[in-house]
């Protein structure tokens, strides 16, 4: 079968959450040992989670995995970072080596961490935590063409979905928290927002890891002549991800389009997460049930999807590191939130009428 | 010794939290494999962490406490609150029995709950979580007289220090979540963050565990009335305490105050414990050195008082229920931000530079 399709099979297998169950989780709330709704937002998540797993109260992830999707951008030749392309592959073999945040906030929450690439550019030392699924070394300069051919970025699609897979089949992951890696990654990110809700380029466009007031004036200027150069069509959207994604955040897409299928929370990191959620709804609206937006990123183009996807963050602590980093924060409020459901007392067992 | 010497002996021995620590933990934070500043306000945590610590890297706690103090109102019959009295007894067997907020969240986070109990107004039964400390069965009627007593109000603060000390000393406890319980304590709370901020009753007055319109007006007029009543000077805490506070108010104080003393972290749960933290601060101003602020209750008064005491809430996920709820979804944060100075490799290690 043509990739494509593939995807598109892949995408049909998301069924949309479980209706009643979040009314019975609604339901038990009233009944519990608290005043109505005094839990606010954590209430709302344990809700979402019942919905999620179709059964009330929802299990509590136990076993979390971050998978950080690795690339590289064409478009780092324009200017729009000051992080030469070769920190990509460092950073991916510093994963490996357990010494990035990323590593440090997995091991605070129990996570896995599995590393998936899907286009650095240069070749990577084999390791037990990195899995190589290379479609491609980086992408073209989306500024002057396509990033990628659609047959490509369906590969990176699957491959995000094999991961998560594998993570779910042979290792029971109950919970994934989405990761990236790629110097250059806001800008196709800034992209495929713009794309998906319409907004001007300078609106979802950000400083990223810290650039200064000039290249970001530069970066505005890229996204704003993508998008003039490609005029995506959010009904389409592989030939968006193609022309205006990067391998990652197509990876991130199937990551998260897999997860929804197999129906466990999807705790979304940064603003190339979020641009992956949008891409993954554009395949299958019911997709974004199962997402969590761990937290906002600093990145202004982190908000715009959210409010598109009308997912409210968790955490907001002006982060802006990606890796997964702020889902991995977030893992934590998605367990409490499971808990209370399943844990608390009712009024009536209390004692209280 | 004079109960109020004690307290003024104990508000002594907080020293400041060490700036040079927290220098070095910013420099280590420049040097950290990621671009500077993207861990946000995570950085920021981590830097306090380690000035409490007075050693760079801070410690990552392990051994988290919640204590819930627990009093009765007399300010419960101007008709404040639609639950009646009798129920924060109920709510401390609850705490006893494990079936409440506070048990499952701290078990979520491997938090022991110790449940102190200085000013309930009926007689509890004995259970190895709770510490009887009972200053008086509940307070006079804060908005026609005086609530308690200068001496009272000193000993229920000494009770709250002296529990702490205890988990300190003999339970090896590394880090301090404040907790409360008490129907209508919210009241006492206002009226005290008033005081210490000069805002009026309409600024801080909340709608606690869910009143109505008119309760709520009544609530603010109680409020205002309090305020007219005893006039409280905020240079004199213990007085302001007597008059306005609650016994579980004063013991959370007491809490904050010793947990200061120990150099571990205090981490703030909603309104009645920011209004704790205020208190804390007149007696000892390098007391909040050591505070953090959990999250950000829904109850108006804790964001005054926050601001005031120049604290920014980890979360913000409109809560208002107390018992420590809110703390101890942030304990997590709190363990990030001392593990990536911990254990991150620098850029130099990472071989970027």
């Amino acid at each position: 079968m043509a990739l494509e399709d593939r995807v598109r099979e892949l995408a049909q297998e998301v069924e949309p959450a479980d209706s009643s169950a979040a009314e019975a989780a609604r339901e038990r709330h009233r009944r519990l040992l608290k005043p109505p709704g005094s839990l606010g937002r954590l209430e709302e998540l344990g809700v979402r989670l019942a919905a999620m797993a179709g059964e009330c109260p929802p299990p509590v992830p136990e076993s979390p995995a971050v998978v950080v999707c690795a690339g590289d951008h064409g478009v780092l030749k324009q200017g729009v970072s000051p992080w030469p392309r070769e920190v990509t592959a460092t950073m991916v073999e510093n994963f490996c080596r357990g010494g990035a945040a990323v590593n440090a906030l997995a091991k605070g929450v129990g996570a896995r961490v599995s590393v998936l690439d899907v286009g650095v550019a240069s070749d990577l030392v084999r390791h037990p935590l990195l899995r190589g699924a290379k479609v491609r070394r980086g992408t073209e300069d989306l500024s002057e063409g396509p990033a990628m051919g659609r047959e490509e970025a369906a590969r990176a699609v699957l491959a995000g979905a094999g991961i998560v897979e594998e993570l779910v089949e042979s290792g029971g992951v109950d919970l994934l928290v989405t990761g990236d890696m790629g110097i250059g990654n806001t800008t196709p990110a800034a992209c495929l927002i713009a794309a998906f809700t319409g907004r001007p380029a300078r609106e979802v466009t950000g400083r990223g890891t810290g650039i200064d007031d000039a290249t970001l004036e530069t970066k505005i200027g890229v996204v704003q002549r993508a998008l003039e150069l490609h005029r995506p069509d959010p009904g389409d959207p592989m030939g968006t991800l193609a022309a205006l994604g990067g391998l990652e955040h197509a990876a991130l897409a199937g990551a998260i389009l897999m997860g929804a299928v197999y129906g466990i929370p999807v705790v979304l990191d940064g603003v190339v997460s979020n641009s992956a959620a949008l891409v993954a709804r554009a395949f299958a609206p019911n997709s974004v049930d199962y997402t969590v937006a761990g937290h906002l990123s600093a990145e202004p183009g982190a908000g715009v999807a959210l409010d598109e996807l009308s997912l409210e963050p968790l955490l907001d602590l002006a982060m802006r590191l990606g890796e997964g980093t702020g889902g991995l924060l977030a893992v934590p409020l998605v367990r409490s939130a499971a808990r209370v459901l399943g844990e608390m007392s009712t009024l009536e067992e209390a004692g209280i009428s």
